[in-house]
């Protein structure tokens, strides 16, 4: 059973590496090993390995970013709208790679995973990740494993955008073109204030018990909390008034209690965090805000012109005219810190009454950028490649 | 000790109504009573009695405006910077008025009152109370208690800038002038949503115990999250980037662990969230969110134009640029429904970096605008006074 448009039934697949005696080193000097990888791929490698898309995922994504796992998948993957055949990222063109962060909960070692010196859950043991330690993750999965060279491209949204940032100076000779989507160089202090009150939330429910949670009763109210202020900052003021306004909940007038939602968009909020605590971990919450709030390009390399001195991709910059979360203003630092460094850049901000889930939805004008960008790119890329010539 | 340009001491007085036999009864058609309220005032009634100036506060606010309760005191009243000798509430010229509302925490009848069929504090067992049962309570001590017939002004911000234009519509003879500042009609829908994650958190606080916290341990670990979720509503990107942006506090790099705040904008919300559990009680904070979220000039009266069709009194509507919370473009639709119905009504945009509680901070186009508005409405009432013919 295969939906139209869709890469149909697919797999996450598990590779493990930094096995011992390896070990991983972290940005913060900490050592890590074995590390597993869950990722998923679609599409075919290229006989000429020239085209090969990486995508990378933001807070509370996934391996899984399209198809379905099985036939009763209700949803399909985190961005089916843009990756499948013909769509924005043709899978009949491109080998699509995407792969669970480190810190994060869906395969990928994190905070939930077992501590080889205890046996146990590492718990707040586990040691702070960044956005560099997780693109050196999927760099490892990239070469070592798959066996790439080069990566036509690598794209990604809000966070995921930060490590496409991340993987274009850090393999500059990897990455020919980049695609950060509603992104930026560093997080903004209201940024930074919306992820800390989310972990105060989690700090706050007893059940966190500091991290050790695990076998026991999770702390489900306070991630549920987080994840509400979360989706508010995702979405915008205009596209909540036109999706709920004041509309109430199952009731001709307010309830005057304190009991069932009055309103439609209480009522929306409430399911979507008692939703996401059924499929996250608390502590990987904890871990994968902390890598946003510390992704700084600015401070890592003295300035953002300095940090892209080295890059070689063409860029296609992505900003949504009603994200507040990261909004346009960023998306244009980067801009003008690529071109005084000479990268070929194209800078799209798209008109849209959402807020920074937009490129999340189904979206016709972000499938033609990003599918005119990556034909574009890989005709240059034949042109040019000398087994080509 | 007088400061210079402060009212000086000042202390909050209380007045009971309601009492048994008697009670109010509320929007919900609960009845209550006694009620409580607690009031400051500052400067002196004219002999006309024309020039009472009342002010409405708002979510956290208190009845005191003004001055200090006594030399040790450290901050002033809330909007000290507005009102004093000689500032844009002047009390060398107009007698000042403020009352805690109802469902407060800061002296009138609220949640922690004692409910006089228990001897206990009411908890969840307060009735809801509305915009309009604030606006009630305050006329009740405006014309029982202090004899006024008329107010030569209503002001306030956000909250209390709805109780404004619930006054002029409630009691138009009444009203002469109105001056709502960061104000709206209804709650926005993302507006409600910050509400009601503020509500989760204390909910979610096991020693919230449903509301039944008295004499125990109060949930102040939900409240401080509330809080810090409402402050950054209360600031804005550009404000926290001047006030804060990525500083860090105290160190010279992040901590990789999840112990002392990395980040200066981290520090100041829980400070401030810690020091809001110290003064204001939990259930006068779901009591007054609700009535927040309730408040809705359209539904109640069919469209906004008919809800301001009796209106008397003449306007000033003020919004601030860089408020996203009760955005410029809610005080907008005030003013076209007020000219629609032909009340003289000027409207001022101020400019700020700051967000929504731009009102509460220094600021002399506010005080200014403010000043000229009650200098000219008094001379009017001066000139058309039938006494002074």
């Amino acid at each position: 059973m295969v939906d139209n448009g869709s890469v149909g039934i697919v797999e996450t697949k598990h590779w493990r590496f930094a096995e011992p005696p390896n070990t991983l080193e972290l940005r913060s000097g900490a050592m890590i090993g074995p590390v597993d990888v869950a990722y998923e791929t679609y599409g075919e490698l290229s006989p000429e390995r020239d085209n090969a898309v990486l995508i990378c995922h933001a807070l509370s994504g996934d391996a899984h970013v399209a198809g379905r796992h099985g036939p009763d998948e209700r949803k399909g993957g985190w961005w089916d709208v843009m990756v499948g055949p013909g769509k924005g990222i043709d899978t009949d063109r491109y080998f699509v790679i995407c792969s669970n962060c480190i810190g994060g909960c869906k395969g990928s070692t994190g905070p939930s995973s077992t501590n080889p010196k205890t046996g146990r859950p590492y718990a707040l043991d586990f040691p702070m990740v960044t956005i560099q330690d997780m693109v050196r993750v999927q760099h490892a999965l990239v070469t070592e494993h798959l066996g790439l060279e080069r990566l036509l491209c690598v794209t990604g949204g809000s966070m995921g955008g930060m490590q496409v940032l991340q993987w274009a100076i850090d393999y500059p000779e990897m990455v020919v073109s980049a695609v950060p989507i509603a992104s930026c160089a560093r997080l903004s202090a209201q940024g930074i204030a919306f992820d800390e009150v989310g972990r105060q939330a989690i700090y706050s429910d007893p059940s966190w018990n500091d991290g050790d949670y695990y076998g026991g009763e999770p702390p489900k109210r306070g991630l549920a909390v987080a994840r509400m202020i979360g989706h508010i900052t995702y979405l915008s003021d205009s596209s909540m008034r036109a999706k709920f306004g004041r509309n109430l909940q199952d009731r001709e007038e307010v309830g005057y209690d304190f009991g069932p939602p009055d309103f439609q968009v209480e009522s929306y909020l409430r399911y979507k965090g008692g939703s996401f605590v059924e499929r996250f971990d608390a502590n990987s919450y904890l871990y994968i805000t902390k890598a946003m709030d510390y992704f700084d390009l600015r401070a890592d390399y003295g300035s953002l012109i300095n940090a892209f001195r080295n890059v070689q991709s063409r860029f296609l910059v992505v900003s949504y005219s009603g994200d507040w979360l990261f909004p346009t203003y960023q998306s244009k630092e980067l801009v003008r810190a690529l071109q005084a460094n000479g990268v070929v850049t194209t800078f799209c901000e798209l008109e849209s009454e959402y807020g920074h889930d937009a490129f999340l939805l189904q979206d016709e004008q972000l499938s033609q950028a990003i599918r005119e960008f990556l034909r574009h790119t890989h005709n240059v890329v034949r042109r040019t490649d000398p087994s080509e010539e």
